[in-house]
Formats: C-alpha cells, structure tokens, sequence
C-alpha cells in the first residue's frame, strides 16, 4: 500500500489523482490533502478519503473534525509519506517540492513551475538527499517512458505540441484574440492558465525548461515538433537514429497513474484507449517562432538561467491572468514578459530565498505593468 | 571482440550485416562466411574478412586458401563464436539455427522461413538450451526496442505494413500484374521474394507469426495497421493503455546493429535519421482481406500450426518463383497456396524432420501445381 500526500487535490489533475486512487482502493493510502479555496469538494474528498492530514487556504477548511491541519511543507516530510503529488498551480509548489525531496520522498511533480523556476536547485536536492522526481505531465511522462530499460545516451528529445488553437490562425488576427477563444484547446481539457499557456506556446517551453533539468539533456539537443492531434506525446531519439515515441488519447489520467505505479503499468478501463481501427493521419509541422513569441522568449529565460527562469515563470502568471481579465490582449502577453524579464538582474540561485525573492519581484513588477 | 559467424553473407541482410562489422572493426571478428552462388561477391568478402571457416554452395567457392570448408550446421556450433547472423533465404536456415541455439549461441535471425515453419521447435530450443534468438528484421526489432525495459504485460501488438506497391490499385487489375510492376516496393529495397511477399501481405503475415513466437503473444493481441510510409515500424499497446513505437527511415541497418550490439545503441553515420524538420504525416489505414488474401490465409495456416505453416512456407517459396517465372498469376499466388495446405495432413511437428518433410512434400507438390 503507497501512502501518499496530494497537493492541489481539488485542481484538475488532483481531482484525477483521486479518481486512480478510487480505482485501485486496496493500493493507496491518502495520509494528506491540501487544497485551496474549492472548499466544497476539498469537504467531499476530506470525507471520502479520511486523511489524517489536510490543508487548505480557505480558513473555513482548516478545521476537520478527525483530521489535524498540516502545512504542506511539514504534511510532504511526514515519516509515513511514501509519495507526493504536487499538483499545486504557480510558484507555491517550490518548498514544498524541496522539503518533500529533502525528506527522501518520491515526488510525482505535475506542478511545472517549481522545476521552470529552479530544475538546478531540484534535482541538486533529489541527488543529495535520496529523493527523486517523477513527471506527470503528458510530455515528460513520454520521454519518460521512452527512456525506460535504455542507459544508451540521448541524441534528441522531440517534444510535441498541440500548436493550441491558433496554429493555423492568421498572424494578423493574433492581437485581437479573445479569452473565451484562447481558452478552446483543440486536444486537451485542463485548467484556464495551463490552456492560455498551450496557446501561447510558454507551456511548450517550460516544458523544454522541465525536459532540461529532468533528464539532463543539453538545451541543443530538445526540439519541438507540432503535432496538432496530440497522439504522439513525445519522443526520443537514440545515438544509432532509433527513435521511440510514447501514444495514448489525450488524457491525463495515463501520465498520473504511470507516475503513482511505476514501474508498474496496470489496467484501468477509465484510462481510454488508442483507437487503431479507423483510416487516421498523425501530421507534423515545424513550430513558426512568430507565432509563438512566448516560446523563443522562455528558451532564452531557461538558458540564461539563475532567477531569470522564475521571473518568467512568476511574469506569464500574472500576464496570462491579466489576459485573462481582459487588461492586455493577447500578444501583449510576451511584451509585458519580456519587459520584465529585461528589468531582471539575476541573484545567486544558490538557495530557494533567491527564487523565491525573484518570483514576489516579478509578480509585483508585471502587475504593476499590467494595471495600467 | 564480438567472434560472429554470417550465413548468407552475399544477400542484401548479409552484405548489410558486414557493412556494420566495417564500421566497427575492432568489435568484430568474422569467424565464418556463408553463401549460395554469387562467388565473386563471396570471393571478396573472404579476402576482405579472413574468416577461418567458410561454406559456399558454388563448389569453386569451396577452396579458398587459409580457409577450412565447414558445413553451416558445424560452423554455427564451433567453441570460438559467440553470435551467428542467419541471413539465409527459406527453409535451409532451419537445421543452422536449431544447431546454433543447441549450441546455446545467440542467433540473430533475419531468415523468416525458420521462425514461420517451426517456430515453436525454436523457442523450445532456445530455452532448453540457453541460447536466444534476437530479431533482424525491422518489424519484431521494433517491438523488441519497445519492449525493452517492461516486463509488463502486452495488451497488444500493432504490426505496421507498407501495404506494397498494391494498396490503391483497383481490385480488378490484381489479376494482371506483372513482376516487374510487383517488385517495385515504395519504401523498402530488399531481395525479389521478399519483395513479392511485401507485395500480396505474405511478408506480413510472417512477421505476425514470428512475433507469435518470438515475444509469445496470443494470435488475438496482434493487429496488422498498413501505414504506408514505413516510419512507425511497429507499436506496442501496454496494459494501462499506453502506446510506444520505434521510428526510423527504412534502412536495414539499424535493426541489424541493434541485434549484433544490443543492449548497446552506437552511432554509425551510415545510417540514415529520421527527417524530423519538414511537414510531413503519418497515415494509417486498416488492412483490406479482400486485396490481400495470402494474409488470412497464411495466419490461418500458423494458427493451426503443427507443420502447417511449413507448408506455407514452402508453397510460398514456389509459387512466388512461379509468378516471377511468369508461370502463374499474381493472384494466383493465394490460389495455389490454399490448395497446397488444404491437400496437407500435418505431421507430429515435434522434431526437426517433420519440419524438413513437411516442406519437401509442399515444395514437390507446388512445384507440380504451378508447372502445369
């Protein structure tokens, strides 16, 4: 029996964390739940799952009878915490990240932005204590899986993206893009500041930024390929030109459960499956940089390194949900990033503080930008 | 030092198989060479390589100075080699490949016909004697890639098939094609029978009944998906539903290294990458009975098994000739074959000379079919 922690239960892919848990009741138990402000289902799960440990910001959810409100970062260290699931939004996930990697713990990382923001100071911590981290977004998951049973080095890792729903738009169109359009996903069903960053290509970036530092693959060697039926969820090519690919629908579920079993893979008919029977076509197409500024902009934060990657990461979210509020348009998304990223000076990035600082400094700054 | 025996060195997979030990002399030593009767070929290959054993049917081949004449059958079984590469053509690579196994060497067994008429004999040696037997051809290697590193159950097997040169063609005109229009494949360049088979989904079904024996998958968990650009060459579906496949140009090379090096994966600029920066797609089709009827045929055969699919095989083997002696029809081929195996009674199928008996009654009796 795993005994695990979710973080950011009531989010989209904490709520399909609990569904794999439900469907294989004899092998999990949840020693903690934490969520944030959805407190009507945090109370559904709190019941249905007993924890003995919960969290929630809303304060009105601090208080279960039977169960004992734990921070996070305290809830991950706990001795009879076998795995983490960070499914948290945003930079939050960070220490908890780190304590639960200081703690020896596997953590299953959904939760982009702490590896974005700081992959070096991550996996230092996983080798250093004896924790690991296990991907649980789609792509990583694929690389992942591809990997699997091979020690024969990497030549390239080609990660696949949707292309989101303007990949076919006309540039011209772009500034006038609205929410409601940017938030209809060709392929994936997911949160609203995920689905704005699909359609930006900034989520196809912090990806090659995650992709980096978990696997350890030279920037040079990370290429994105379009691939708008999402089938294909990455691939990897190997130093004679093999080159494996991981398939499945597009369902999240897939990527949780193979992080929560491995190595195990069991069956499980929520999980949909490939369908093989009908005439279908899978298409690839160069990624077009200028219709995707997010993208090269975010490269470039990654490669650059130090606190910059965090000042992108901590600038999108607060750009993307200006977008979102219908303060800037679209486009103005990489402007508004790219300033701030230009106003950074990079701190030492030796220690989370440094992140961290750099992360309240961009919110402030592109909030700043964005209310005007 | 990798001490390899080559049978069928002057064929296509043969002369492939020596250009990887080019590329990598000091990994190999050739301890023998085996061919039919392209002596001149032959002749160069033994004064470039220095194998200490040799066998040509060509009996001007069989007098090379500083080389000793050894049957193929004690060639594979000698103390000093580690590896055997049957690279034959039909049914002579049974009795080397059951002698090499015996011998508890690893086989890497590019010669369908042994696997398709006795695969079960084969396996039965394998394992009885601890040799192995590792796929050449580039289909099973692809599952063999995706295999590697899971040990979980396979839900199923997703064989890839070009659909040869007749995927589109009116199903009137099959009647009518001539060799020379049936040997020209889209996508792979092989040997004419082999070619052939390609042609009328024989080849494919082979592939079917040597992945059956070679990863011991039930006939209802392998599927046939015509794909005709040959990228994808096969797939695996695992339990929890997730898909991988191997990818790659069609080049013989690459499975032929995989099999001498594995689990090693070395470069070797010879073989050609996988062009991943210009637009293209991936199609897939289900497969046609209709215009492929040696397919159902012949899989009917291996699931009957006993010395059914010897006689396959060996029907196969004549009738083709037949078609490209422009004695019998392309569609013929299917005709033919089907009365061959109606007219057979198995035999017990638990020793090599059954096997060997089965095909010589089918040869005979094919040969009398289409002679007429």
């Amino acid at each position: 029996m795993k005994r695990i922690v979710v973080l950011g239960s009531t989010g989209s892919i904490g709520r399909q964390t609990l569904d794999i848990v439900r469907s294989f009741p004899d092998e999990f138990e949840v020693v903690g739940l934490a969520a944030g402000n959805n407190l009507d289902l945090f109370r559904e799960q709190v019941k249905e799952f007993s924890p003995k440990h919960v969290y929630c910001i809303d304060p009105a959810g601090q208080d279960f009878t039977g169960t004992e409100f734990t921070p996070m970062a305290d809830m991950v260290a706990l001795d009879n915490v076998d795995q983490v699931m960070v499914a948290l939004m945003g930079s939050v996930g960070l220490v908890p990240t780190l304590n639960a990697l200081k703690s020896g713990k596997s953590v299953a990382l959904s939760n982009k932005e702490p590896i974005v923001m700081a992959g070096g100071l991550i996996q230092d911590y996983a080798s250093r204590y004896g924790g690991e981290v296990l991907p649980v977004d789609s792509e990583p998951s694929a690389i992942w899986q591809c990997l699997r049973g091979e020690d024969n080095e990497i030549l390239r890792l080609l990660i696949t993206a949707s292309g989101g729903p303007f990949r076919t738009a006309p540039l011209e169109e772009m500034e006038n893009v609205t929410p409601e359009r940017a938030l209809q996903h060709p392929t994936w069903q997911m949160g609203r500041k995920i689905t704005i960053d699909s359609a930006t290509l900034m989520n196809k970036a912090f990806e090659v930024i995650e992709t980096h530092w978990l696997f350890r693959v030279p920037w040079e060697r990370i290429e994105v390929v379009v691939h708008p039926q999402s089938t294909i969820h990455s691939m990897v090519e190997f130093e004679d030109g093999s080159v494996k690919a991981q398939m499945g629908p597009p369902d999240m579920r897939l990527p949780i459960q193979y992080a929560l079993f491995y190595p195990k893979r069991l069956p499980n008919s929520m999980i949909p499956r490939l369908d093989t029977t009908k005439s279908h076509a899978l298409t690839f197409d160069p990624l077009e940089p200028d219709r995707y500024p997010c993208f090269d902009l975010a490269i470039s934060a990654g490669k650059k390194g130090g606190t910059y990657p965090a000042v992108l990461s901590a600038a999108d979210e607060v750009a993307v949900q200006a977008f979102l509020d219908a303060k800037i348009g679209f486009m103005d998304i990489p402007r508004v990033i790219d300033r701030v990223l230009s106003e950074h000076t990079s701190l030492p990035a030796d220690k989370p503080e440094d992140f961290l600082e750099a992360d309240s400094w961009a919110t402030q700054r592109t909030v700043e930008l964005t209310s005007k």
